[in-house]
């Protein structure tokens, strides 16, 4: 294998071959290949994309280059969720817990927050204590123990995505379907989960601007699973608006705690419920959407959801009464209320200049090596449709400086768009694309 | 300066700023922004170009990046070529000796085998001794002395080129007219000659595949050239079938000698004495094509170019003695020479396979670090127009293990097509643009 003329071969539109791919993704894991030569490749795959075939074969050598885990002996089905992420997507917190709640156990690997995205381990880790890296072991410990567990990618699950996603990051390559479909595939099929959920989000808060682009994403990543015996479906759902009324870490996983009892504003709650059921019929653990639908409700109002966020919690060593004390996690102590200049109707709400907010305030991280200020965030947050008056607060901003918190309210109030008229309903989940 | 945002530009099709490009240009010679980056931004450009405002800063930023020469203190005027590369493309070696022969100064600086493409270093180091890399106070002394200098780029001439030239090499991204031209420029200018010659190559076997590619190539050059006072024209040639009858190190300065002496293919001939006239009239050497074309035959026919190559060798610490004595250069032990299937005439050869096969023997890199074989190659190639018939020769390959010898015969024979017409004569020089 001449590494560049695999290069040159993707650069011209021509497809590789099974087995010379094979041996670039391997030697690029094995650090045979430089990363500079991986860099290349990865943007002509940016402008040339890659066929099917080579996107599986991609995929199972990423999926390859380390351990691959089996929950076979679990004796129960195993789901798993992954969202392309967006602003306020803090899905994955309530809903794990939910869903292992109700007999499907939840062996879910996440990553973490860069640029303006927040990262569900970044969100777990305002929980003090709680540890987003366990062993293996540990891993299946938590699992049989409590039905679900939240961990990071550990350096021999698909070590050569890891490599990968980092490269992307910094060399312009991460909107890529192919790329994006591989990596996310690779990681969830080392993980061994056996059914998944995709959650491809589309919009101006996200990566596929549009429904169309999310299909085809959608479509690649559920043909890939199949090709590899696992049941996968996805939902699309809209990103134009950041999900929820919070956006941060802390101020997250209390809007988490508030769906795990039954609160909690509307678009989260029903996102979180209709993900759950997904993965309660995908897995085989409800017969239909409505005994999935009914079983999900039942343990809110028993409080078994929430029990089941604690003991996870406590199991991964964080401290469990957050979840009835929510104040024992950090918080900025400064707030600024960011007052509405005219009323209105919310018309819609920039979603990446709120997460640009939230990360300049400190809640995110510009470098992989950055550390987070969990405290700070945006909370309150208007939601579109709602009405509101002169003066009364579109948002409340906390920061951990006083000078923050002032700062940033003149620039909060833009990102809120007004109108005379109700706007048009958002849905949130637009297609449902099944296997 | 975020170098991922700049890449983002580029790969959106924006135009980059031109203190942008500076710093980021600057950040990668100096060693602060990493390859990989340097590798996406170049595959971003491969596939949207550049403008020429982009171009001229990128050229000027690398031209800038280390010393330039400066040659008036010569009291000659100066002239130095350059060919945009090709499958067996030796000009450039009987060339300075022939053009310095005849009164203008040669300082040229050359490069390294590319990939398939060989390199005229690569080729003059199959001369026992011959140094590559003179410090530019004795590439001043061997041009006073002799008229003439083959020289690699030293590190402290346009060294952000030398370091992207390398990258490019290895990343599938040489053939972009804007990083090929202001790779080219940016050495050429800080080379410092007062006059250049552009041999820019079209067809299956250069990196322009078409003719209105090489003119926009050489167009840009010739722009470039102009915004700094530099006198620069251009040919556009053939390079649909290789050059001569060699591909190779050693086998390519046996041609180059045997040009020397007045011997060797019409091709090579024929545009070496156009080149040098080129150069000559030009930098004011010579009053007039006629006059230019009269010297450097009379030259040729003295023995005084042959004579002057000699003396450049020398003064490199090579062996003067392989001018009349070839076989004091290495050449592989094995031979095998490649029958033709069948009678007719040769209707092309496939230039780029040719090189593969060199590079396959040894004779070219796939990585910057490989090592050459300098003794092997293809030589006594068939050329287009010749009439063969079957069990002749179509070439002979020099390999340095009896199994490569025999390994290639057979895919040797698949490079040369036939036909049972004499096909159209081949014109070499197609155009010659002025500034």
């Amino acid at each position: 294998m001449v590494p560049q003329w695999i290069i040159e071969k993707k650069r011209d539109g021509a497809e590789i071959g099974p087995e010379e791919l094979r041996e670039f993704i391997s030697a690029y894991s094995q650090g045979d290949l430089p990363d500079y030569q991986m860099a290349a490749f990865a943007m002509a795959v940016y402008f040339k994309g890659m066929s099917f075939e080579e996107v599986s074969v991609m995929t199972d050598a990423m999926m390859r280059s380390g351990r691959t885990l089996d929950w076979s002996s679990l004796g129960k089905p195993t789901a798993d969720k992954h969202s392309t992420g967006g602003i306020g997507d803090k899905i994955s917190i309530p809903l794990a817990p939910l869903a292992a709640s109700c007999g499907c156990a939840v062996p879910m690997i996440s990553g973490r927050g860069l640029g303006i995205t927040g990262g569900t381990l970044d969100k777990l880790e305002s929980i003090p204590g709680y540890s987003t890296s366990l062993s293996p072991e540990k891993f299946r410990g938590v699992l049989e123990k409590t039905g679900c567990s939240i961990i990071g990618q550990t350096d021999d699950l698909a070590p050569a995505d890891k490599k990968l996603y980092a490269l992307r990051d910094v060399t312009g390559t991460v909107p890529s379907i192919p790329l994006i479909a591989s990596s996310i595939m690779s990681k969830k099929l080392a993980e061994g989960t056996g059914s998944l959920v995709l959650d491809v989000k589309c919009g101006r808060g996200a990566f596929m601007k549009t429904r169309d682009e999310a299909k085809t994403l959608a479509r690649t990543m559920i043909a890939i699973g199949k090709s590899m015996g696992r049941r996968v479906s996805a939902l699309i759902t809209d990103m134009n608006e950041p999900l929820g009324k919070t956006i941060g870490n802390t101020v997250e996983i209390e809007e988490s705690i508030r769906i795990l009892h039954g609160e909690g504003p509307d678009d989260v709650r029903n996102l979180t419920l209709e993900l759950a059921a997904e993965m309660l019929t995908l897995s085989g653990a409800a017969a239909s959407r409505e005994e999935a639908v009914s079983a999900l409700e039942k343990s809110i109002a028993s409080g078994r959801a929430a029990d089941t966020f604690a003991r996870m919690i406590e199991a991964h060593g964080g401290d469990p009464r957050i979840v009835s004390r929510p104040g024992l996690m950090p918080r900025g102590r400064f707030t600024a209320d960011v007052p509405s200049p005219r009323s209105g109707f919310v018309a819609g709400i920039d979603a990446d200049a709120a997460g640009r907010i939230v990360l300049l305030l400190g809640g995110g991280r510009r470098k992989v090596t950055d550390s987070i200020d969990h405290g700070v965030g945006i909370e309150q947050l208007v939601q579109r449709g709602e009405k509101i008056s002169e003066g009364e607060p579109l948002m409340r901003i906390i920061a951990s400086t006083a000078e923050d918190a002032q700062h940033f309210v003149s620039e909060a109030a833009r990102i809120v768009s007004l109108c005379d008229e109700p706007p048009p309903e958002r849905r949130i989940i637009l297609d449902r694309i099944a296997q």
